[in-house]
């Protein structure tokens, strides 16, 4: 082990030219350790606990994680600090490289990619080819595509997880994606920075970070041409949108919508948690398969849990997302009652009768 | 009353240029008797509840309410619907025009807009005069001298409201400008409809709406060449920074923007109330005037409750507002305990003792 990391780069005969132990390996080096060391402090979950929303499992010692990699600074930068640090805590370290097929010369830059990280010490290195197709657009299409390899990399050499590039300039560029939908909090949240299957210990760093680890690790990263294509959305938003925010807002906004996010998912997250106990305790199952909320207890709670007990109840119960606009029609039968007959709702109708608000399948 | 609404616009001899019933003049009529019916609909507020959060009190029959009326289309327009809709709805209005004195001519422009406000029939019409000085920079100045005014408005006519013209496109451009500053969610929740204080009827409706309004009734607004100075960091976000994100994201950016802000609000509101009710139960005085805090009870909570939490009772105590960091580090007493010392904080020292969190007032 050399502290100047020069076990995890490429040796050059250039004095002029070696790589050196500078601030943005150093920091990308302790966000991935701290990434693991979070993970691996997670309690057990109870597999025989099917209420509660889905918790991630911790990760176990000796467990292998495998760096999600495109060849990109990004991920070439994780894969380098994750060859370093995953084996001195603990850990064993491998790759998945994504071969989308989109553009010509895709195999070359995935074997191209497979070398540095054998090169980097990662094993296994897995390439998967996929097929892009199907709904979503090219970028959805393209992410599922990735998403379904992921799973397979995992369920074929047992890693717990998979380890993604994401910076905090991605994170900040899907809050204001989301924002421009307007779906709601959920949509503000960004990405989370440990899904239970999916680890993101890069969500804290800026992208000039990545490249510059990159240059002092002698690390050529891949220049993906899709970064720079007008026609997605994200990439007007990092190209475009962000640059305009920050002239004329100020500098650091980007940091300010990371920092929003996260604080949101924490609200998100506290408030999902009370609606489930909270609609444990007011749901009942009636006898013709419908499923009843005591109006009285609906009534008493904030407009916030209210309208996710709702949510939650007829998504548990009849597998439906129900609208904002869907939701508030039928928070309407407690807070603006006067008699007003059933609510139909895709697949269910809702009824207020006897001090019970009852949700009936419908079709 | 005519139904074109004749009688709230300047009558015109030439027969092509009469107000018309328009949809714009519909909607804003609709939006101000919505607003005035939901504020008279508000639950009477007990006066010996002082824990809670203040709660707007309702508007009672016969109330006075002012416009606040600066001459510009969407004061101008609220002036009109106003003017229409509080005598058909059991109200009586008035409208209160603030002379900030920051151009030459502006009082000229106050005695115009009073002018059109008593040929709209209100009454009174109050003129107040300000001087725009201290801190917060000239737009925050302007806005403690304007909010100044409108007090003393409330306090000499008893007013129970005063109506401020605030439109869907203010409201994202605050959410805009409170994304920016990152201070978390309560900066995105943009302005409340109803603060007991001020209501804001348009806050549904489009900048191009109130303009609409005022040409349909024959109204001349006054354009305020504030409103086109790129020196205020809001006219850079109505002129460059929305039109960015409409023309890259997509329209619809505004609303989407607006309507984060709502649901945003809810959700905060409902933490922040839960957090009262819950801080009540874990908070207990010291005999040396500190207060104390039952570490379990804080460590089976929600994140954003624990915080908010702390927040309250540091708030509350010693009137100090914690930032991020503060509260996060008192949290750590909390979540990642490790025997560490006691947490300093402007005012504040925090220590963990026999499964207490114990705030001391120091200084």
């Amino acid at each position: 082990m050399h502290l100047d990391g020069s076990e995890a780069g490429q040796a050059s005969p250039d004095p002029q030219r070696r790589p050196r132990l500078t601030p943005p390996i150093a920091d990308a080096r302790r966000a991935v350790r701290t990434a693991l060391a979070a993970a691996a402090a997670l309690p057990e979950v109870d597999p025989h606990d099917d209420h509660g929303p889905e918790r991630p499992s911790p990760l176990h010692p000796g467990a292998l994680v495998l760096v999600g990699l495109s060849g990109g600074a990004d991920s070439l930068a994780l894969a380098a600090a994750t060859a370093f640090e995953a084996p001195r805590n603990g850990f064993r370290a491998g790759a998945v490289i994504v071969d989308h097929g989109l553009q010509p010369g895709s195999d070359a830059v995935a074997a191209r990619a497979a070398e540095q990280a054998s090169t980097l010490g990662l094993d296994p290195v897995i390439v998967d080819r996929v097929a892009v197709e199907g709904d979503g657009g090219p970028e959805g299409a393209a992410r599922a595509a990735r998403h379904a390899a992921f799973d397979r990399a995992r369920v074929a050499t047992g890693a717990e997880r998979i380890l993604l590039a994401h910076t905090l300039d991605d994170q900040a560029e899907t809050v204001l994606l989301g924002l421009a939908r307007g779906s709601g909090p959920s949509s503000l949240q960004g990405m989370l920075p440990d899904t239970g299957r999916l680890l993101r210990p890069f969500l804290g760093l800026r992208r000039t970070q990545t490249r510059a680890f990159c240059a002092d690790s002698l690390l050529e990263p891949w220049d993906d041409p899709h970064n720079d294509d007008p026609s997605y959305t994200r990439v007007r938003v990092r190209t475009t949108v962000l640059p305009v925010l920050e002239r004329e807002l100020g500098p650091g906004v980007a940091e300010a919508l990371a920092r929003t996010a996260e604080q949101l998912r924490e609200d998100d997250e506290a408030l999902d948690g009370l609606a489930l106990e909270w609609a444990l305790e007011l749901v009942s199952q009636t006898d013709d398969g419908a499923v009843a909320l005591d109006v009285r207890g609906l009534a008493a709670d904030p407009a916030a849990l209210r309208q996710r007990i709702i949510r939650l109840v007829v998504s548990a119960e009849f597998g439906v997302s129900l609208t904002r606009a869907h939701t508030l029609a039928v928070a309407a039968l407690i807070t603006d009652w006067h008699g007003q007959g059933p609510v139909d709702l895709p697949g269910v109708r809702v009824v207020r009768q006897n001090g019970l608000l009852t949700f009936h399948p419908t079709t």
